[in-house]
C-alpha cells in the first residue's frame, strides 16, 4: 500500500497508478500528469482509505471537474436519501461529492457515501464537530482535529478546512451587506471574538498537516469570507483572507500535502477574470475551486444558471474546478431533481470552458452530436445528450403537443424536429443546395 | 402623426416622444439617446401603425434587451396559443417578441400579436411569403416585398431580412459540417442557386427601403449563414455574409432607415468577445442582436443554458439584444412554461451584463434582494426575484421536504431557510460576532 502522498511521490519522480489512470483519462502524456501535481499546479485527492476510487486530477492542464454537494441538513437522518442524491450527481457527471451533513447520523451517512462513491469524496470537518458540542462556543482545537483524524481514517479525500480566515479579518466582514455567508467561516468568526483568540485550525495548522500527510488527505483551503452578494465582491475581506491562505499553501506544500484553494462565490461578470488571476498570483497556481459563482444575486430559483455563466467563465480564466449550485440555492436543500439540474448545467459550464480551452477531445462531443444532426439521427443525438432522459423527454412533449394540434397520430420516426415541421427544415433544404459540399470554395 | 424615421428626426435635432419614455425609462439624458439615435449606433423599433406601443431603444448605451420568439410551426393554427406565449414572455420580461409563425393563419395570428403587445413586435417577412407559394423557389421579388409592405402597414416594428447572404456566399457554406441552418437563409440560397439569380431582397433593397422609410419599420439584417454548430463558428461564409451586411447598413442609415445586425448562433466561449468586436468594426456600430449563442453543441434539453452563457458574455462585449432560445431548442416547438424558462435564463444573462457594465441603476434589485436576505424578509425576497412564483414554489417544496422528514408541523413563517436549518445559520451567527458592523475597519 501508497504510504506517501501524491505530492511527495511525484517529487520524488515517481509515477503513482493513479496519475497512470488519470494520464490516460486526460489523454495526456505521464511526465505532464507527475510534473503538473509535483509542482502543486494540480491534485489528485486520493485517501489511502478509499477503496475503489477512481482517481482524477483537478488543475488547470486538465479538464474542469465539477463537484456536487449533497447531505442533510440539522434534523434529518437519512443516509439512503442522501445515497440516492449521491447516484444521481454520479450518473449525470459529478467529479467529486462533498457531504455537507450538519447533524443527525453523520459518520454513518458519510460511510455510506464514501463506500458508494467511485469519485474523490469531500467534507467539511467543522460540521461534524459542531454536532458534537451543545454550543458551537464550546469547539476546542482538540475536537476538531480528533474529526479530522477520524475523517481520515474513513477515507475522506479533501477536507474544507478555513484556517485562513484570520481575527484580523472580522472586522473587515462586518462592514457587509451580507456579512458572512459561510457556515463554518461564521462559526469560526464568531468563536474567535467570543474568546478573543486566532483561529484553531491556523494556530494547529502544524497538526492538521500531519493528519493529511498521513493519509494523502488534500487540504481544501476554505473561504470563510467569500462574498456573499454583489456588492460585497472583491472586498477587502475576501482579499485578506486569501493572502493568509496564499501562505497556508505554502504551508501546506513544505510539508508535502495536497492542497487547493477554494474561491467565491456572489461575483459580477466583470470580476471574475480578475478573482481567478489574482488567486493565481497569491496562491502560486494552486488548483482554484469556486462555488459558481453566481453573477446574479435576484434570481432565486435560477442559481444554477446564474451560476453557471459565471462558473463557465471562472474555469475559462483559469478556475480548475466548479462547485454546483442547484436550483433551490437561498431557498433550501436540493432533492434529487435540484441534484439532477445542479450537475447538468455544470457539466456545461465546464465542457463550454474546456471546449474553448482547446483541451484534449473536448469537442469531440459536440462534433459527434452535430454530425447526428445533420444526418437527422435522433437516437445518436440522444445518446450524445449530456441528459439523454432530458432531450428524449422534451423532443417526445414537443411531438406530442403537435400532434395533438394537427389531430393526427403522432409518428416518432419523422425525421423532422417540430420547430421547422416537415416541409420547412433548414437542414433538408441546405442539402437539396446543388454543388460539391467538399469543395474548396477558398480556391 | 409621426411621417420620419427616429433616425431622420434624430439626425435633425428632433427629440420625439418615443426618445423621451427611452430616457425616462434608461435613466439616462434625453440628449445622449437622441444621439445615439442620430448615430444609428441605437435604434427605436417604433411602427408608425403600432398602437400602444411603449418604446424601447436597443443599443450599448442602454440596458441590455431580450428577444422573445413565438409563433406556430408549418401546420397549427391557433392564435390564442401564440397570444398565450406571448403573454408569458410579457409577464416574465420580454422587451421585445418576434412572430416566426411559417403557416396556417399567418396574418390573424400577427394581428392578434400586435394588437396585445406593448413591446415591439417583429417578424420574418420570407415565413409568410413561402407560405403563400407551393414551391419555394417560385419565391418572386415582387411577393416579397408584397409581404414586407402589408407587415408593414400591419405595425411590424423590426424585420428580419437575410439580405447579406450573397450567391457567392453559398459554396462557402458548402464546405460546413451543418450547412445553413437559418430556415431564411437556407430558402435564399437553394433559391439562388436554382435560378442562378443574386438574393432577391439584396437586388431589390432600395425598393425595401422605400417601404421601411414609410413606416418606420426597422431592419435587422438576418444572418442566414449563423453557424449552427462549434465546428462552423467563425469561419468564411460567416465572416463573408458579415461583410456584405456591413456595405446594407451604410446603405440603409444614408436611407434614413433604422438597422440592426443579428449574429450568431453557436460560438465557442472563446470566439465570443471576437465575434462581437468583429460585428462593431464590420457594421460601423450596429446594434448587434444575437441568437444565444449556445456555446456547447452537446446539451439538447439545456439550451437555454448553454445559450444563456454565450449571452451574457456577448452582452458584455457588445451585443445589445439577446434572442432568447428554449429548453425545446433542437428539438421542437416552445410551449408556454419553455417561453417562461427561456425569458427568465435571458433576463439573467441581460442582467448580469447590464450590472457588469455599470448600467445606471442596474443593481439595484440585486442590493436590495440581499438587503431582504440579511433582513430574514423572505416575502421581499420573492417579490424582488425574477420569477416570484419559481422561487415561492421552490421554497414551499423545501419546507414540505424538511418537514415532512421531521415529522412535524410545517411552520413557513420560520426566519431561516432549510438550507442550514435554525441553528446553524451563517447570516445569524454572523450577525452575533459582536462589533459594530458600521465600523470602518481599515481606520
Amino acid at each position: 500500500m501508497r504510504k506517501d502522498t501524491q505530492l511527495i511521490l511525484a517529487g520524488k519522480g515517481v509515477s503513482t497508478p493513479e496519475m497512470e489512470k488519470v494520464a490516460e483519462s486526460e489523454r495526456l502524456p505521464l511526465d505532464i500528469v507527475r510534473s503538473e501535481v509535483a509542482s502543486g499546479r494540480a491534485v489528485i485527492p486520493a485517501n489511502l482509505h478509499h477503496a475503489g476510487l477512481a482517481p482524477i486530477a483537478i488543475g488547470r492542464r486538465f479538464r474542469t471537474k465539477i463537484n456536487a454537494n449533497i447531505g442533510n441538513s440539522a434534523v434529518s437522518s437519512c443516509p439512503s436519501a442522501e445515497v440516492e442524491k449521491l447516484k444521481t450527481a454520479l450518473k449525470y457527471g459529478a467529479d467529486t461529492v462533498m457531504d455537507l451533513s450538519t447533524g443527525g447520523n453523520i459518520c454513518e451517512i458519510r460511510a455510506a457515501i464514501i463506500a458508494e462513491s467511485r469519485v474523490p469524496v469531500g467534507t467539511v470537518p467543522i460540521y461534524e464537530a459542531l454536532s458534537l458540542v451543545d454550543d458551537p462556543m464550546d469547539l476546542t482545537a482538540e475536537l476538531l482535529l480528533e474529526v479530522v483524524e477520524r475523517q481520515a481514517r474513513q477515507g475522506v479525500d479533501y477536507m474544507t478546512i478555513h484556517a485562513g480566515l484570520l481575527k484580523e479579518h472580522v472586522p473587515l466582514a462586518k462592514k457587509r451587506k451580507l456579512g458572512i455567508v459561510s457556515r463554518g467561516g461564521a462559526v469560526t468568526a464568531k468563536w474567535m471574538a467570543a474568546h478573543d483568540r486566532q483561529n484553531p485550525f491556523h494556530e494547529e495548522f502544524d497538526a492538521l498537516l500531519d493528519i493529511c500527510l498521513e493519509h494523502d488527505v488534500t487540504l481544501s483551503l476554505g473561504d470563510g469570507l467569500r462574498p456573499g452578494c454583489l456588492a460585497d465582491a472583491s472586498d477587502a475581506a475576501q482579499f485578506a483572507e486569501l493572502d493568509a491562505i496564499g501562505d497556508l499553501v505554502r504551508r501546506c506544500r513544505a510539508a508535502g500535502v495536497q492542497v487547493m484553494v477554494e474561491g467565491p462565490g456572489h461575483v459580477p461578470l466583470d470580476q471574475v477574470a480578475m478573482n481567478m488571476e489574482r488567486e493565481r498570483e497569491v496562491c502560486d497556481d494552486a488548483p482554484f475551486y469556486i462555488l459558481g459563482p453566481v453573477v446574479a444575486d435576484c434570481a432565486p430559483g435560477y442559481d444554477h444558471i446564474t451560476s453557471a455563466i459565471g462558473g463557465a467563465l471562472g474555469a475559462f480564466h483559469g478556475a480548475s474546478m466548479l462547485c454546483y449550485v442547484t436550483p433551490k440555492e437561498h431557498l433550501g436543500l436540493p432533492n434529487a431533481e435540484d441534484v439532477r439540474n445542479g450537475v447538468v448545467a455544470f457539466k456545461i459550464a465546464a465542457h463550454a470552458a474546456d471546449v474553448a480551452l482547446g483541451r484534449p477531445g473536448a469537442r469531440e462531443r459536440d462534433d459527434a452530436i452535430s454530425d447526428a444532426r445533420a444526418a437527422f439521427d435522433w437516437e445518436r443525438q440522444m445518446e450524445l445528450a449530456l441528459d439523454p432522459d432530458r432531450a428524449r423527454d422534451l423532443r417526445s412533449e414537443a411531438i406530442a403537443e403537435r400532434y395533438d394540434l394537427e389531430k393526427r397520430e403522432c409518428n416518432p420516426d419523422d425525421d423532422f424536429c417540430s420547430m421547422c415541421g416537415p416541409k420547412f427544415c433548414s437542414m433538408k433544404i441546405s442539402a437539396e443546395i446543388p454543388g460539391p459540399s467538399t469543395m474548396d470554395a477558398d480556391e
